[in-house]
């Protein structure tokens, strides 16, 4: 007898279901697209000879530890630069808040197995970050959906789904992924005062806060939690879990990110990421420290800064000119993303098919909203073509939705 | 009002505990110990030069690839090589027979992500590898331990386990952690048909299989469930999921290893393994293959061979002059490790003590027996050290365990 495989699987996993997005990209791998649908950086900016320079330095000097097995914990030295650097930032951090993971997505995923049984609400901005719904899905996940607009998530409600004793609250202070949007220094105040109240963990996603082309950096919500605390000294005890990542100021393939919170939870997560994955790959860890411990990462951010911000505003232009008038956008500060809403009854989806004609793919943003809604939003990423290319898909992409639109005024 | 992170916890998480084995080690890296407590590969036999030229070959020809996210499943030119040499080995395998994981522990992880609901009953061998008890018991598994001799699963009582509908079997057939026993071929033709029967999922781990110095491979379970289905065109289809890694070959830090099973649970593992981390490193996949594909690996481990059984026959020779009469031993024909049983009342945590008096340490047995049992048993590493120092410390141990048993009969 062969396993029917489709009656053993557990009964979590029936929730992970094939992710649109995943097959889309799949379809538009062809060359002639033009693609706004990934969230891939720009490969054209990665450091490649400065990684290969510090790798060479790395095998020569210490080799066999690059190879060997190591800490769960992370690379001692790199958790103690992640701990100067909070700590430079106004959150006194020791390394025992310092847990090194595969990447930010392994974050969430840790949180999810240390704090999520099976129906725990958890409060997430509506639209969200896709890949932590069907990460949290998988631990049987309930979402208390928030709604948010151009300064991130409208906090006027909070109390009132606090009172629902979620088990986590995520967030995605800046230029969040899907919408750009940037949270708002008032309602992080309050975001962190009424969740602070009942000592709710709020997990802070910030991937993308190192790539800001206008206006100022507000304090991030750990920075703000601790000053509540007046802890001034380290270990930091506070309620916010900050996860922070190396992909989008150097390179996502390494599949480097940090966590950053209170030593207790540190050390569950550790428990969870033992049996998840040993350890990063060391060599991985010591080539993010090489890079970041000189200096260079900082200066090489600038350089990524421009590229993004010409592709930025070669986006927003060519939107400003080929989309019908009817429509909004976000107009993000930083990051990778810019959100379309169509005007009501018009679906991202039904643009989606007649983009591909065109020749251009994007995301419709429906998938983004885990109360459902959304059909009228698409999510356009701007970090992986050229301002040129980009000008020339927005075109093709207003010629569609013009035509989407057209269709149904004449129909 | 700070987070009372104690009341957070996922029920799930409360299992685990933190590891015996991870705090001894931390006392244990001091210099002057001889340590045979961790499973740490030899870090000499590490090909530290070429690495170094197979990292500047790829970000020389494809650097902007090798740093840019990658597809869960893993590098495509990794996996098609997986399949051919799978293939060769008697199991016509494809490419979408294969997912690449960051090291071969994130295979256990997924596999209980997908396959085990909260009380699944698991059958496992005791003594058996205890990060995967640890992994698994996340998810709530509960344990059919089988009993173990130098021949590996002891299938006669199998019959009986299975009709409790286990979810899954795990076996590692090669030089056992912790035993260094390998399964019978008469016991692995037993375990494919009794399995086989009720259509069990076996997870068939064999980080080992290459490291052997004595004796002849034999055929793995997959080969032999593969020569029952009769299926003689890839995709490989049956019940067994086969993990490997180039920990053991190559580097462990790297953390790359591989799934060969059933498509359809591929698709699943993928699912799970994109809300876990995405996807393995893409530079340290793509060096895998490039040391993999012009057959470097196969000559480095048979150098890895000849160093690994100097230290087993030093580790053997130490045992037989240096241990109390009543002591026996396993004699693995590869791995790495060496399996000891004291004389009935001796307890080896007790051991342990005097041991760590005598600078030298090891692992007590008894955690890796899920259903208890084992304090009599020790596990001995014998790859982190060399012949000299694993024969200096064995006499120690030795010494230790004379001290242990005089006293207990002047006692």
């Amino acid at each position: 007898m062969q396993t029917q495989w489709d009656s053993v699987y557990a009964a979590r996993t029936e929730r992970i279901t094939s992710s649109a997005i995943r097959e889309l990209l799949k379809v538009t791998e062809q060359p002639e697209f033009i693609s706004f649908a990934g969230g891939l950086p720009a490969p054209e900016v990665f450091p490649v000879a400065e990684v290969g320079e510090a790798i060479n330095r790395i095998l020569e000097e210490r080799g066999q530890q690059a190879l060997q097995y190591g800490a769960t914990e992370g690379y001692l030295p790199l958790r103690e630069w992640v701990a100067r650097y909070m700590s430079g930032q106004g959150v006194p951090t020791s390394v025992e808040n310092v847990l090194i993971t595969t990447g930010s997505q392994q974050a969430i995923d840790l949180l999810g197995k240390v704090l999520l049984n099976e129906g725990d609400p958890v409060v997430v901005e509506s639209p969200t970050y896709l890949a932590a719904l069907q990460a949290w899905n998988i631990y049987g996940a309930r979402y208390l959906p928030v709604p948010t607009d151009e300064w991130g998530m409208r906090t006027g409600g909070l109390q009132q789904l606090l009172a629902k004793r979620p088990k986590l609250l995520y967030c995605l202070p800046n230029f969040q992924n899907p919408t750009g949007a940037t949270l708002s220094l008032s309602r992080r105040r309050r975001l962190i005062e009424q969740a602070a109240d009942q000592g709710l963990p709020i997990l802070e996603d910030d991937p993308y806060r190192e790539l800001r082309f206008l206006g100022k950096q507000l304090p991030r919500l750990i920075s703000l939690e601790s000053a509540r605390l007046e802890q001034h000294t380290a270990p930091y005890q506070g309620n916010v879990i900050y996860a922070s990542t190396f992909s989008k100021v150097l390179a996502p393939g390494l599949r480097v990110g940090s966590i950053v919170a209170a030593p207790s939870l540190i050390n569950r997560l550790v428990q969870a990421k033992q049996s998840s994955d040993l350890h990063t790959p060391t060599l991985n860890q010591m080539l993010v420290y090489e890079l970041a411990r000189d200096g260079f990462l900082e200066r090489h951010t600038r350089l990524i800064i421009d590229v993004y911000r010409k592709r930025r505003d070669s986006m927003l232009t060519a939107l400003a000119e080929h989309f019908p008038a009817e429509t909004r956008w976000t107009e993000p500060e930083g990051g990778m993303f810019v959100w379309v809403t169509l005007p009501a009854p018009f679906e991202a989806a039904r643009l989606l098919a007649t983009a591909i004609e065109e020749k251009v793919a994007f995301v419709p943003g429906a998938p983004f909203h885990p109360g459902g809604g959304g059909d009228n939003t698409l999510r356009l990423n701007f970090s992986n073509a050229t301002a040129e290319a980009i000008y020339e898909g927005i075109a093709r992409l207003g010629a569609a939705a013009h035509r989407l639109m057209d269709t149904a005024v004449t129909a």
